[in-house]
């Protein structure tokens, strides 16, 4: 059965995966100047971000929200998703008063900057209210149009909510919709079936949705207690209160809204496949090293990863410390750890380890001959002492060993090995198996 | 950072984890005599799985009922779930012509009983329609109930399909259903808001459904060519052509059915999780042994597993080898792998593999007096090559080692972190690292 195992992690029937939205961006945060259809956003827009949720259909004790992904709670990679538009002046985050302390440290810890967050209120219209509110009162400018999303929803994308500010400055509101995918249907008191609804006609009601300033505040204030303790639909306020159609506006799967158990794992797997598109072999430049790196970015590329090789990471080479997640040193018949712990200072001088862990792999080819004398040349502790000490600084490093042979067919087995072996411990980022000396 | 990393295969945040639904039966296939409710089901129940479905919206090539799950198509597990139920009498599953090849080979390869497979129509409504037909052609008893499902959802429990199965006897159709986790709203032709839904009257319809043999073959009889072709709710032509009102039932949330990319990673996460609940640990019952097996289970406890302990799998034990899927065999100073190829054997003499690929962990506790002769005193290419050829046979053979101190604070390092690669191993099942000997 082995064909069957081979590319497991990204499903085996998976060549042609659509590609998941942009999260993780290459540049600083707030310096993104992408401008979707070529014209720029010239308006103030603000971000309210919900995120007051108890987590009661995962069944889980903590919120979805505050759930950590590969060490990073759910609600940081939602506002770093806002925090890399440049267009976007400010993000209100609406926290349940238990957990303003928890959100401040998250803010902090996480670096992310144009964020406040304030105390939500005992329902979901109540808490976007007080985010609206708030940014009434800072001391930026007021906004022109107010963006609403969820905190549980990590995936958004520029292209949308440019589209979504634009049409809710023209239209005074908009949303994002998606297709239904059950029928829906009406039910009696009993249980019983009273009518299925025409899928055709019916969408699914999503977020972001945009509202000018002016909309969104006159609907809370005009709304119903009943509104406010029942709603849970804002497009619908701005219809009922300010006679406001909004323009619906179809968004990718990607906008899914974490909500059961099921989805903390699919949220978790498109971050890692995200995280696991390419490396970087780093060659040190010897030419034993470059046919290895050479003959890797073949075999990784068919397991639908890409490799750059380089030989250092000076002058232009620079640039993979800022936009690289995983790094490949090939060290050749050196068994010190010497160029694996200079990636290692590099990666830390970059800060590059803030958002995600860094998968750092160091490839030792070693020569035939010292096969014969030492067996395993590299003592196992010195590696695991590296990474235990790396692994503190949210880096993953993992060693592999293979052996100089001119046996080309042996050697292409040892080559494969490396490649599948490589591409399962970026896929994986497991912290257990960090330090490991594998062979090949 | 490090805390973060521990335990995050399953979620660090999730104490409390609800469990999944039972799919991966500990009896064989077809002996399941579970009576939800005490009473049995007594009269023919047979099954109805269209599995015609293209996969266009998870973006791939292959259609998401034929992707493969830790080397097995997802039919297969829906399939199984079906055939596990004692009182499901037949399964009938429609696939479009030029894969029924590929079917019949399915149900082959993983020795499927009590399944058909027949050539399905251009619309989902007359291939379920092919389906039903098919029932009434067999050599076995014409069903009281049919059962519809679909393919794309793997996780139906009995306990919902004996509700199901007793409604719809009683009711004349009945059918699951889900809260809508989205507003529901109609859109004008324009593409702007019409109105919106008030989200407590509605409900999603999902999969199962039944019917009575007479109530599906009257409503495909008398429907409207406008009903083959557009139409996709059963429940709806049981109402409007036979005017029986289905019963609606609450089902769990794994009924969800796989429809994005995103499910796709969901599937594969809830069924490894089921896999890797508990494993059980042989100690050939040295003292040595039973005392590392202690601490193991207290440890891998503290990470959300269950380690069971025994000397050996013969007598008693042997009823290990038909419900359990993790295996730990723990060697005491002997660097030989006789141990761990017994295990092996046994394994595949009780077929153990067939539907899911197994994993056998072997501990190597070596004595501290080898160390400082040899230093690996296992030879690595052993144990790879051993690995090499159990993987053919889908069982993932790694290695542990460790080594045997009288320093209390190092011993237990290393039981933690025998601990930590044990259920990290488990929990991944990474094909690629098969045959690697690590270091605790």
């Amino acid at each position: 059965m082995e064909d069957n195992h081979i590319n497991m992690q990204s499903h085996s029937c998976d060549p042609d995966r659509p590609a998941h939205p942009g999260i993780f961006p290459t540049r600083e945060a707030g310096k993104s100047d992408h401008q979707p259809g070529g014209s720029s956003v010239d308006f103030p827009v603000s971000v309210v971000l919900p995120a007051g949720g108890t987590g009661e259909r995962t069944g889980l004790q903590t919120p979805k929200q505050f759930c950590s992904f590969l060490g990073r709670p759910l609600i940081s990679y939602t506002i770093q998703a806002f925090e890399r538009v440049s267009w976007i002046q400010s993000i209100v985050v609406v926290v349940a008063k238990e957990n303003m302390d928890l959100m401040t440290d998250i803010v902090k810890r996480f670096q992310h900057k144009k964020v406040r967050a304030v105390p939500g209120g005992s329902t979901r219209h109540r808490s976007i209210c007080n985010g609206v509110r708030a940014l009434g009162d800072g001391e930026e400018e007021r906004p022109k149009v107010v963006i609403i999303h969820d905190a549980v929803r990590p995936f958004v994308d520029e292209d949308l909510l440019y589209k979504i500010a634009m049409a809710a400055k023209e239209q005074g509101a908009a949303g994002a919709i998606r297709p239904l995918v059950s029928t829906v249907i009406a039910t009696t008191s009993e249980g019983y079936l009273d009518h299925s609804l025409e899928r055709a006609k019916y969408r699914a009601s999503e977020m972001p949705q945009g509202f000018t300033y002016d909309v969104i505040c006159q609907a809370y204030q005009k709304c119903s207690e009943s509104d406010f303790e029942f709603g849970t639909e804002c497009l619908h306020l701005a219809l009922q209160y300010c006679g406001t159609t909004a323009k619906l506006i179809q968004g990718p799967p990607t906008l899914w809204k974490v909500t059961y158990k099921r989805d903390l794992a699919a949220a978790e797997s498109i971050i890692k496949e995200t995280l696991s598109r390419s490396a970087c072999v780093i060659t040190g430049g010897s030419e034993q090293a470059v046919t290895l790196a050479d003959a890797l970015q073949k075999a990784v590329g068919a397991l639908d990863m890409e490799l750059d090789v380089i030989p250092d990471l000076m002058g232009e080479n620079a640039r993979y410390l800022l936009k690289e997640w995983n790094f490949i040193q090939v060290s050749v018949n050196r068994s010190c750890l010497s160029e694996v712990e200079a990636v290692l200072t590099d990666l830390e001088a970059a800060n590059r380890a803030l958002l995600h862990p860094l998968v750092v792999i160091w490839v030792h080819l070693s020569g035939s001959d010292e096969l014969s004398v030492s067996g395993r040349e590299v003592e196992p502790a010195a590696i695991m002492d590296l990474a235990s000490a790396a692994k503190l600084r949210n880096i993953l490093l993992y060693g592999i060993q293979l052996h100089q042979t001119k046996d080309t067919e042996r050697w292409e087995k040892s080559v494969l090995r490396v490649a599948e072996i490589t591409s399962a411990l970026i896929r994986e980022r497991s912290p257990a198996l960090v330090g490991q000396l594998l062979q090949a």
